[in-house]
């Protein structure tokens, strides 16, 4: 397999994190994503949205969207349950990941931290911020009650969720705030294999 | 089985038309969100997200976040494909609405229907609008080679996919533009059930 991917991306991370803990080969292609590299001809053949991550099977057919991808690699393994209730569960959070927390997580973190910001950017920040807030009020809210998101174990729920927030200080917020999240994080980073093989 | 919805909601409007599709009777709850009925602790012990719509079923367990929601409502229907590839080409194009489409063409729809603009939604408007016609663009480009987004079929990508999209004139949006995408709007419309027993 080959995953063309941006290093820097929470979205790569996901697939990373789980290529990693099921022990996964794959070729990495790293793409820039500021310089316009996923808007060329060929990228776009790939995935017309032009964005990263972008996961290629050995026959050639090409897979977009993070969360789908984690939820085609996860088919079989520990990391996706067995009942459709539970399985519902691991969805909902990987909607809420994609919808209320990563437009106001990652968003601040990748202006802060990678294009800057400009009038735009400044007047919408501290709005982003405030939602974003909410979002990891509502992760430690329901990890005070449970050790995982979704069926009682780590399934890829737990990767999408924890791909932007184990970087969430590079966006302004701070951790400490969030008890829950902090044990959360410590609980998944203590894993067997979860050293990613790339960098971060 | 109760639906606690919002009735212009385009996420609702998924449920709802997946519901009918399937015959399934349910009672209906509407929420007015813009009125805060969402914010209340009853709504946040359903869904702490504070957000319709939420799947109420017959033992009391909650479900939340649309996608999952048909998700869950969808498996042993026809409406989920067989194969794990198949799979998750539908959940590439659910994450392709929440993550690019919905942002883009519900919220300025929202905004001129319902909220009106202030000076910071005007700001952002003429933007929104400019990626919700890169997202349409996306689509139009898929269904000029295929007649349905996953699987050869009508899936609840499609479902997903045709919530906001066929009224994203009240966006702003010209969908005359988009010839494809207007042909796949009226298979939808033309299938058996389509018409929803509560209102639009």
């Amino acid at each position: 397999m080959i995953l063309h991917d941006y290093l820097p991306s929470g979205n790569g991370y996901k697939v990373r994190l789980l290529l990693n803990l099921l022990q996964r080969p794959y070729e990495y292609r790293h793409y820039d994503i500021v310089q316009g590299e996923t808007r060329t001809p060929g990228f776009l053949a790939m995935n017309p949205a032009g964005k990263i991550p972008v996961l290629e099977l050995d026959d050639g057919r090409h897979l977009s969207e993070s969360n789908a991808i984690l939820y085609y690699l996860a088919q079989g393994t520990e990391y996706w349950p067995e009942s459709h209730w539970d399985q519902a569960q691991v969805l909902r959070w990987m909607s809420f990941e994609q919808y209320s927390h990563e437009p106001n997580i990652a968003t601040p973190r990748f202006w802060l931290g990678h294009l800057g910001l400009n009038e735009e950017r400044k007047a919408q920040l501290a709005g982003k911020q405030a939602q974003g807030r909410a979002a990891l009020a509502v992760m430690d809210d329901h990890l005070s009650r449970h050790n995982w998101f979704a069926a009682e174990r780590y399934t890829i729920a737990d990767i999408a969720l924890y791909a932007y927030t184990h970087v969430a200080d590079e966006g302004g917020f701070d951790l400490a705030d969030y008890p829950h999240i902090g044990r959360w994080l410590d609980r998944i980073a203590s894993r067997p294999n979860h050293s990613l093989i790339t960098a971060e």
